[in-house]
């Protein structure tokens, strides 16, 4: 924990607190980073994280909690007192393949108390089941739209709603997908208004950005 | 003249008279292939031509005909003779932008024979105008898919048909469209069945492939 | 204007009236689109307008406006009433070589009711510039950050505040900047949450985006 | 299963049964997938299944078939009936690696009911082998050219026959073969008319357009 | 003149005397380089010059040749001798508008004193142009194949031919042909043997490396 | 070791001995390489080995010493005296994931004998981080920045401080960080002077630059 | 000039003034930042400059001074009192093609107060010429090497001195240079030590990092 | 065996006999190839085997012979006489790294009758290793340069020797190096004339095209 710079004022700045990035932390470190989370905030949440990094951090926190397909690892707050969930955003998915990328997204938005809506499987290759849905994604404060290989979801959406869509790429696909820049480019260069892109495969990003325009829309940023 | 080697065998072997690539060619080349064609084939099909080629044919052929948007050259066979045309083929947009290309397309498979109906700016930024128009273009024997930018077209058109797909990336858009790279990527990576994609801008070969699956299907090949 | 098929609908929709991308577009064309929307709206916005294009609307509408800097052409409403702009969006540059993008979102913004506060020239090789007015940046409730080069203001920002940043790369720059793609790349790898990318350039979507979020948080939408 | 939502219509829309794409599914929901398709369409037909998965479904439907080349996994009707392929199309390759995308293209085409002629292992290096062939494959009424590395192949089958082409780029190679886009680009710009392109290593998708075409010149489409 | 280093001992080095690259030479050091060079070899070579160029060298040398297809800008030797060429290279394009590279490279390889067979337009579209001059091809000591678009000419006469095959590929084409990176892809992917590659529209390097290997053939190296 | 060509003469011409690259070195040569240099030098230095090559090496040399995060395998000088370290170098990282590669740079530079300060996890998304010890890096000679998704850290620094920056940036990220080479033209375009760059993860080759300039610094190059 | 936000401070920062980057600046507002920086600092130094705005520059300070080579603009101090020039920097290029991004490091260092030795036209293709200057070049503090097309030079260098190199690609080549990427990547990949980079045809910077390293080296920074 | 189409007919068009790439080859596929080709030829050569394939092929052969180093695996002729080598070949590497693919390459030149002289570990950063074998070097009637990171020995060598140079970029790097993308550019853009590439690792290629040109130097073409 020499190294470590811990950003324990970041709650302050930017009304999130520190959250653990998992994927590749020596394992010490990571336990160690735990801790000293814990010990600031009463509570842990991390990202991408592996199942034997669950059982390294179940040793030290009996009551860690795993989900096998977000692979998200939370250590939840003693009192586990439910936080009560506000607002509105819909995470949307393109295909089965991309539901790890958004519940990722979703359960990201849900730790910082925000309600999510989920519609799953409904890509453009089939777009009823997308046109069936378009009242109620429409109702959310913002749209999460997660899709791989040629990631039109993000530009179909844009064009039926009118709140903000954030547009998460994914590495689903092969071939000329390039491990997702084609729908990244896809989603950059849409001719919808209202997309902004994040990352391949960074459901977390998308989380907090939709959480926080939802808490912009429901007054409590 | 003494360079090139023109492939009168061609029409013998697929069906199809050799046509010209206008672009870059010299004057003095670009009237003598026009000549020598005209001698063999008694009209004349060229794409991609400037203004100033136009003139420049229409002294040698003063019933040449010039279409600006397409840029097709046509000198038209001596006796003026309307071909019939046959089958079906449907020929979209996404957006005003993209109808140069289209009509590169369309005309091309009009002059090998075929009928086209036309569905001009009709992109998924707005689905309520392609999905008014889905049956008609179902009725069509193949169709040809014109987008630039994200290029999400193709996609939705090939959940929503029977038919063969043939998607035409343009080089519309700016930025990290890449002169047509990222709509080229989208559809090569299309999560729809039933697309296959031609080069970027190329009208003129989707009107052939058009044209090629038009007449199977017609019967006439 | 046989070809164009204007989307009145958008409005009800996205909550957003249709705006014109002049470029490219046919002198023709554009006069009767503007005709059209003129008269469906009362009021027409276009970006990426020339010279020559203000002069061309200037004859059909005498009291078009034309701002050199941002190329937006407009043609206020008849009555001149000055909209009444609401919320707070901040729009900040690292270069001036990047304000006539950053003009682009800002007077889309305003056009769309935002009231826009601007932070110019602060970029980090000067960091000072960015920390004295960064209490400032925090009231507003959205960020436009609008970077060449490297792109890497968006994530000092994005670190700093507690608001949804909308990161616009541009082409600014020159080498391996690759004609923007560099700046793309840093804002879309940001270390900094909160982060979200649109196309190169593309100040028209960030000020579209930033609008969407501005009018949610002041109950608008 | 509570994610999945499976395209019960798709039949109706493109006259094509949904089929499985094996790679990377879970355990659970390939079983899942498997059955409720059977349920549905009698019959079931996947693509890019491994060993460990022709395992699993052959718990559940003992009469399952896996063909290690094409690493296709059916089940086939309880009736086992066989379907009376019609048309023909040709399925051609460069090299002796390229084949298991050929099978995938061709027992596709041959599951969807059409009739499939195999041309292998004659690339361009050894033309002859090419031109012995020539009259054949042209009878066809479509051919899938199947090549990797430097993919030639396509447009020296373009040159030669008069029917449409589907050109498949595989990742076959090393080097600057960059995992199939060497050949992907090599058929985009196919100087030879009547090429069109599907993603690296499609195919499946290949044979799904190739079914298409056939039909529509057998008349059952 | 202060600043070129001409490299005078290269002909010793190499047997090839120093040869001038005009494009974006400024005017007064191209007249000095001339100058330099003829006083030192008696005759200049010069490749990529523009009419303007030659212009200029004519008036300092009113003997200078200029061929405007090839852009080489000779100053022959005062005595205007026939060089008595030796050996034999084909020079072999796909189509008319490789010839200027194909000219750069056997004006180059006749200035080194090589004798050269070319055969243009016999791209592999219309493949029997290429068949029927199999055999005279062969007869050369060193073939140089100049090919744009996907440039799969190199492949297909590598795998006819005994000698070695010299690859330029051309920035001839569209799209995604990247300038001629698809044609260089190809045929450094090339599945035939026998097979090397020079830069795009390198035909300069190209005819100097037929003339090392012609030379070798016939015994002058 | 037949094959290895030693350059001894290298500490003549550059005032640095050789040091070994150990990644995929094979096992016999790299045992032979050590001695071979212990043998001229009295002492070895290695970079990217692996625990069996730490186990390899220390059985020809008990008193060998590997550093886990850097990757360093080193053979002490016999005597084990101490160099005395001149100067300051600043190694500076924006993550703790780019530790590794920073101290790669680190212990290269006192290896060649320079006194070193490290400032680790001060990236810019939390900038108050840096900016507190702003004063403490600018009293180095030379700057060592390392950083790896958007690499925005150099560009910051090199506008706070007067000496040479020395970018490294590194694989850390993911997505469309392309192994690196986000980061990488991040600091290549950086807004910033001063700023020069290294290979990806190249620690080594920024300890040996940072060293040649702490030693003019300090007159003892 | 209600946009430009001088950095008056960076002087007192970084030990150098500000210097204007002339391409693409508005007429006005260039003038308007040569004037004020010239009632700062008592003289400007621009980069980047054309004819045309030195024309504009020499209506308010007559006695400004432009290089057609370099392209720097410089309004000289009112004493003209010549600067005391200290140390030593070598810059070398591969070409005469690479001596204007040459001139700008030059006189770039040259501004800043270095003693220049410039070695233009010794690339690698005659390698003597580099070797015949290799103890000259190695007197220099710091070695500024400036090449394009393959940038092989830089490597050659980093071999033979025992001093930093700054490597600078430039834009000249042509086909697969990919305006000067290739160079970029050569350099960036040295096997020698010693080379960092900057971006391609970066004179101005290669030539503030070499002065850095100088005053270093001469104990004046 | 039913797929492969073994091109027997290759040694009376080109002079060579058919020879495996083993890589990826399916065992059963693998024998059965070795044994029609050594009833065909009486001799068999692979490149690109594994240990796996040697097994597999020794219980056929029982006299196969496998080089780890090259990973050539050969069945030699039943009377092992000994071929007589011809000319002189010159192969040339930058580091010991480059030596696998530097001995497929002189492996593959000596299988077909040439006389190889191996240069290896010469590299560019310490050049003197490179001018010391000048003379040796040029007595070849072909030179191989095989590098990887830079690929800067190509272009030094070009500018040394008379005769054409193979340059054979190697995927030995990291980072930027792309797997060798970076050397096959330095190559493809060589200042250096006389420099002609194959594909990256492309051993086998070079010692091919090296055997053609040196049996026309000895007239045994």
């Amino acid at each position: 924990m020499d190294f470590a710079n811990l950003d324990f004022d970041r709650k302050n700045r930017t009304g999130f607190a520190e959250v653990v990035f998992c994927e590749r932390k020596a394992d010490e470190f990571l336990v160690d980073i735990y801790k000293k989370l814990y010990a600031n905030d009463g509570r842990v949440f991390g990202t991408r994280a592996s199942d034997h990094q669950f059982e390294l951090i179940r040793e030290a926190f009996p009551n860690a909690i795993y989900d096998k397909v977000s692979r998200i690892l939370q250590v939840p707050p003693a009192d586990n007192k439910e936080i009560q969930l506000v607002g509105n955003i819909a995470v949307v998915t393109a295909g089965t393949a991309d539901i790890p990328v958004a519940e990722e997204a979703a359960q990201t938005a849900e730790y910082f108390g925000s309600k999510v809506t989920r519609f799953y499987d409904v890509g453009v290759s089939g777009i009823h089941r997308l046109m069936e849905n378009r009242d109620s994604i429409n109702e959310a404060n913002c749209v999460v739209a997660v899709a791989g290989m040629e990631g039109a979801l993000a530009s179909v959406i844009g064009g039926l709603v009118s709140k903000p869509v954030i547009a998460v790429p994914t590495s689903v696909g092969y071939g000329a997908n390039f491990g997702g820049v084609s729908a990244l480019l896809t989603m950059i260069n849409s001719c919808a208004n209202g997309v902004s892109v994040v990352n391949i495969d960074n459901g977390y990003g998308a989380g907090y950005i939709a959480t926080q325009i939802n808490r912009l829309a429901v007054g409590t940023e």
